[in-house]
């Protein structure tokens, strides 16, 4: 992924809130990684505590961030996610240091942001900053989390493509504002990624089964895998009762024609590619799974599962081990 | 509850794994409680840091959890679940303490469990503790979990009557074996409980908007909210972008007619009853949830929602603060 915004001259800003790691952050720094980007202002406390000093925090300014806003700005360099002309004006008088800020773009997800369609309320928000002493207008973002719902290269490309649009049309009329998307699907299928100014893309860097499913990665590049232990097998009907529920997993889900995939089974081995099974968590309470269908002699004490969502279930655990049994130091819930 | 159970001349042994909160715990303790339920060896580990000497380990045992019990055993009496003879004759061997163990039978329900018509393999089970140094057995513990599936007092009560006949079944083959339910809908639900040795249920003692919809309480027997900071109001279709997604809440939900709810609106004040308004998080994503419909004239910078499950949202935090701004210690992340 670095090399890939390398050579499209697009500055690499990477989601951090999928491992949530001061160590997996230390990688990135070694391949030339300055600044990062967080959901919270307590994820950004976290990584300036590990030495980050250059942050957007990729979430809707609300007032209550103020104080921790605050004293975060002792530590590093902000950039915000800014929606009305009041809460730069109350940033303005609040903060101490200089900030810039985005403007979130809403392609039509219907999430966050303001909509391409609302002209007169982009153009007084770009304008917004003159009037401000620490205010410096960035550019506009898009996460368009509707690739998430696609399958393969060409439905993602052609889904994100109205949102490259919107933003390459924000360009023309603002032609200093940089154009940062970050959705993990269309980053990792885009082979070009010069019209951008700027990527946030996260969640490759773990990816999960939806990522697979989407077609952003092939198994063998997730890098977060769960080994939960087997409480009881029912030979009868192939299934296997694990101690692992949605406190370990979560209880997101892969939609898949068999039904709900909370987990997918794989023989995992250190030394050669991992070759996936047909067991799959399919159904999921506080502490158990039940895992199925397991193969006929299955036996063992553990089994190893590829997450649905890598971020959620990452944010359940306090630390990762390594293949060498190393420990990655994690942040733990804010 | 405790009055409840006390009437019936039935063993609480609650259930923790909801609040997972040792000063919670207290409150129990100070109502005579003294023999709790956890599910797994580290929460038992953390309530037994906490003084509780005598907890049952609701979880089918596993091999993996020799270690910590070994550990644990030098703190608390155990009862554990054991449904093969093989773990049984592991435990005796590794153990250096007696424990006392439960038969779980599956009434149907499908999850972990014997199947109340394996009569031969729940025998051998019951036999088993003959022929150990250290193991008693115990009893028979059902955990009915389509109970949570049910609507109103009626379908609840005649969801439980099979394992209810189940239980009473056993108890006349096996006298001296107690026996347990486990689920909050038919603990809150039933009037009488002396039918009953003990009950395990928990999640009464927060609640949520499930317990809610199945009628086991009213939303103002409900002692979780999540105060969730708005980052965005969306005037034109009565939305509100929300600081409240998956890791805050979960992604666990309440399917309703109008979709699925992760959070129901309320109005909540210390002094009078909360009222239930119409909003309520219809979607979520890792950080962000949407709430709709907001009363129209809706200027608020926070909402409050009862979760739609209380255990996994209360595992996503680190502490609760109470109606008078105390903090209270809760165990974090195993």
């Amino acid at each position: 992924m670095v090399n890939k915004m390398a050579a499209g001259d697009c500055t690499f800003r990477p989601h951090f809130k999928t491992h949530q790691s001061a160590d997996v952050g230390e990688w990135f720094r070694e391949q030339g990684v300055e600044a990062i980007t967080v959901s919270s202002v307590s994820m950004g406390h976290y990584f300036a505590s590990h030495g980050w000093r250059d942050m957007t925090i990729a979430f809707p300014f609300y007032p209550a961030m103020i104080p921790g806003l605050q004293k975060l700005q002792t530590k590093a360099a902000l950039r915000l996610f800014v929606n009305s002309r009041d809460h730069i004006k109350k940033l303005d008088s609040e903060l101490k240091e200089p900030f810039s800020y985005y403007i979130e773009i809403d392609p039509g997800y219907g999430r966050s942001g303001i909509p391409f369609e609302e002209q007169e309320r982009i153009e007084e928000l770009v304008l917004a900053a003159e009037r401000s002493s620490k205010a410096t207008f960035h550019g506009f973002y898009i996460h368009d989390g509707r690739t998430y719902r696609c399958s393969g290269k060409e439905e993602v490309l052609n889904r994100i493509q109205p949102s490259v649009d919107i933003l390459l049309e924000l360009k023309k009329i603002y032609p200093h504002a940089k154009i940062s998307l970050g959705d993990t699907p269309s980053a990792s299928l885009m082979d070009d990624v010069s019209f951008l100014d700027e990527c946030t893309a996260g969640n490759f860097v773990l990816y999960d089964w939806t990522q697979v499913q989407i077609g952003s990665c092939t198994p063998d590049d997730v890098a977060l895998y769960v080994n939960i232990p087997v409480a009881q097998i029912k030979k009868e009907n192939r299934t296997g009762i694990l101690h692992g529920g949605a406190v370990h997993l979560s209880k997101d889900f892969v939609d898949e024609e068999s039904g709900r995939n909370f987990g997918q089974m794989v023989l995992y081995s250190k030394e050669s590619e991992i070759s996936l099974l047909d067991g799959y968590i399919g159904s999921i309470s506080q502490e158990h799974g039940t895992i199925q269908p397991l193969p006929a002699e299955f036996s063992d004490d553990w089994v190893t599962v590829i997450p649905a969502h890598s971020c959620l279930t990452a944010n359940l655990h306090n630390a990762y081990i390594t293949e060498n049994g190393e420990t990655l130091n994690k942040r733990i819930l804010s």
